[in-house]
């Protein structure tokens, strides 16, 4: 039997999604290895979980999807009580249901949307958080929030995203597709940048996000954006923002 | 000139706001001497903070009132912006003004309100905080609101408390006023419990708490909180919540 999960996390403390095998080494602390651990327990068998996306150190989830195979049939409301049961308190199993043997979150995904959390005008103390610190970045400046709406629509479509990825060894191929970006005003200076589509490059979401963040400062005008991604030049793009900042919010399949 | 401040902080990795001297040992983390540190390096003196209320460790405050004197005087809008920079990242001071030379927190306080956050239901794993954890205590149990809130009201008044403290040695009175004690119904499972007064006794807001907690899960009957109260008995009152769940939210003076 194979079961789908959506899965959240506070990333904070987590080396991110993927175990990394450090041979000789204690293996680092990850999202991937802390699940496997939980269900095994529950599951009584060793399993292998497979995430819909890879998040980095300090990414946070409130909805990655994740799968795994196993010969033991528990009712998923069973399941996901023992599951939770085992978890640390920083990672949580929304929701399980049966699905078919042959899904996989990684081929299956037709569209991904992440979150971009930020807070500006921090030059001032009042506006800097406090409590949610862990799930928001922070800049001293004030932004001009509708330049950045502006300049967020010239993200849409299919791009080559070479110049807005960490790693670009020229092997694959860096055009992406961007569904959707868009920016939302909040109260108390607070802003979401919204990003969805059908894959992203490493990187690329912290990339776009800093970007847009020269445009709020007035370093960069919305209509220049076009020209910056056709450079494919990375020092054209802004800065890799905090990874505090990203949330993968949801994924969707066929 | 004296000055005095409106603080927040996310008490979670501090050993409370008073600073406990350990001869021979490293003193341990704590929300006063942090700030004292962080105030000294602006007006280039070590000073002395005093804080309206000495919370305990890991409890937090959104309207904590500390002040200190110094024969340096700085408008407040540069001390806020100067103590704030060197402040660590889960404290940051509110506000500041100048106040009068014989102003004390502790002797001129004349009502504080404190705010216990708690989640009910959490058996079902979607109902137990994530991302908030740090600021909400939870239980198994699903609670009774509609019993807690009555009650609640049996708190008010001036009562004595000696069976809601931890430490009840019979040298000082016991006797307090309560001006408010309320509960909230959130959303998602989420309660809040409002309790105000001219001063607590040591683990008193959390001790009705855990009291209120167990008319919810119906161990204690709301008609009952007043013989509850007036045995002055420790045991027969409900357990003392976890720290996480508390905030220090105002203090108010004459």
């Amino acid at each position: 039997m194979r079961y789908k999960m959506i899965v959240a996390y506070d990333g904070t403390d987590f080396h991110g999604w993927q175990t990394q095998h450090r041979p000789g080494r204690a293996s680092l602390r990850t999202v991937q290895e802390t699940m496997e651990k939980a269900v095994a327990k529950v599951v009584r068998e060793p399993i292998t979980l497979i995430g819909a996306s890879r998040t980095d150190s300090g990414v946070h989830a409130r909805g990655q999807v994740a799968t795994f195979a196993t010969d033991n049939v528990i009712p998923p409301e069973k399941l996901i009580m023992g599951i939770n049961s085992w978890l640390p308190d920083d990672v949580q199993v929304k929701s399980i249901e049966e699905t078919n043997t042959t899904f996989n979150p990684i081929d299956d995904c037709t569209s991904k949307g992440y979150k971009y959390s930020l807070a500006h005008g921090c030059s001032n103390p009042l506006n800097k958080p406090l409590f949610n610190r862990r799930f928001l970045a922070h800049t001293a400046y004030k932004l001009d929030v509708v330049k950045m709406q502006e300049a967020a629509l010239h993200f849409i479509g299919e791009h080559d995203f070479a110049g807005f990825t960490k790693l670009n060894h020229g092997r694959e191929s860096t055009v992406r597709k961007v569904t959707g970006c868009s920016i939302t005003d909040l109260e108390n200076w607070r802003i979401s940048i919204d990003v969805s589509g059908s894959g992203f490059l490493w990187n690329m979401v912290r990339i776009i996000a800093g970007t847009l963040l020269e445009v709020g400062r007035g370093y960069i005008s919305p209509e220049n954006i076009p020209k910056v991604i056709k450079s494919c030049d990375r020092q054209k793009a802004g800065k890799t923002l905090p990874a505090c900042g990203l949330s993968l919010e949801w994924v969707s399949f066929n």
